[in-house]
């Protein structure tokens, strides 16, 4: 058994932005050597997301806007008055979750014709960790 | 280390289905005579999901409507011009996640005693892949 | 190789209750003695929840009534009729999900700094089970 972890820091320059990390992902696999198995890529923080799923602009543009909709940023919440504003990021990070999985098979990472690793930057502009761990053989 | 992976491809007849692929996820843990690991069972597409919850009927209709509801189907997004219509099955499918895990124990899949592993078709009709993947010993 | 699995059972005196099982979390990763791996923690229920998030007290209020907001309990619902009055909590357990991961890499737990796991109970007041369970080696 093989165990591969690679940490990704991201820093936004927006408060939102959602980045395609599908190579990073790609890459963590080649390093790893490992031919199959699983990867997990997992958020170190509770207010951004990691999930998996077409990166067509528009479509990105839907989920963002659709986020806060379903969880809007407000100074309405009971975590606001502890000098945080962002309690619409933690609950957006729970709807869209903050951790996937992608397969690893013949070497190469399975994912769906329309399928992307992307990671939702929800209360940005300061470094986020992402691990993304490979374990198989 | 055992690793085992199924391929399951899924046609509707019609553009909404939920369909229990618990059989299925039991068919993989026993062909991989993994007696203890995991089962990633994964979507290859960002219009259907992949969960586990009870599969009464009466439930089984509320999740869909509850997700149209909450995901409205319209051509109100901005992925719809680009040809596509089914924005608000890429928003389900992010809602009801894409993937899920069971554990093997004694050979046999972990669930509890309500829990089935249930597969929705969220924008159906055409052929879709799902992944079914032992990991164990 | 090695896999240990742990069972916790949770009865809460309250119908909704948000608990830390982080220690319990890192007990199994000790107990297994795996140094590097992964942990599944998963609800054997599909009317809780388990995710990973900040445990500050005003935000996990701020989760109990966005579920409730999201997917409130009501007598308007197909499953309703059949006994059982608690379909909005199997919603909410698909919301905010009833399964998350966490890495073990050098024997100890890889959390965000103010990442805890956390337990919803969503439909309380009798016994549940919560399966722990690390792989790794």
């Amino acid at each position: 058994m093989r165990i591969h972890s690679d940490y990704l820091t991201v820093q936004t320059k927006q408060k939102r932005e959602f980045i395609n990390i599908t190579a990073n992902v790609r890459d963590a696999a080649e390093k790893s050597g490992i031919r199959d198995g699983l990867i997990l890529i997992s958020s170190l923080h509770g207010n951004s997301a990691v999930f998996i799923n077409d990166e067509e602009a528009g479509l990105l543009q839907d989920i963002d806007e659709w986020a806060n909709k379903i969880a809007p940023f407000s100074d309405q919440y009971h975590h606001s008055p502890r000098s945080e504003s962002n309690a619409g990021a933690h609950l957006q990070s729970l709807l869209l979750n903050h951790q996937t999985f992608v397969s690893v098979a013949d070497g190469k990472i399975e994912l769906g014709p329309w399928q992307h690793v992307m990671y939702a930057e929800l209360d940005g502009m300061r470094p986020k960790r992402v691990l993304i761990k490979v374990m198989g053989e």
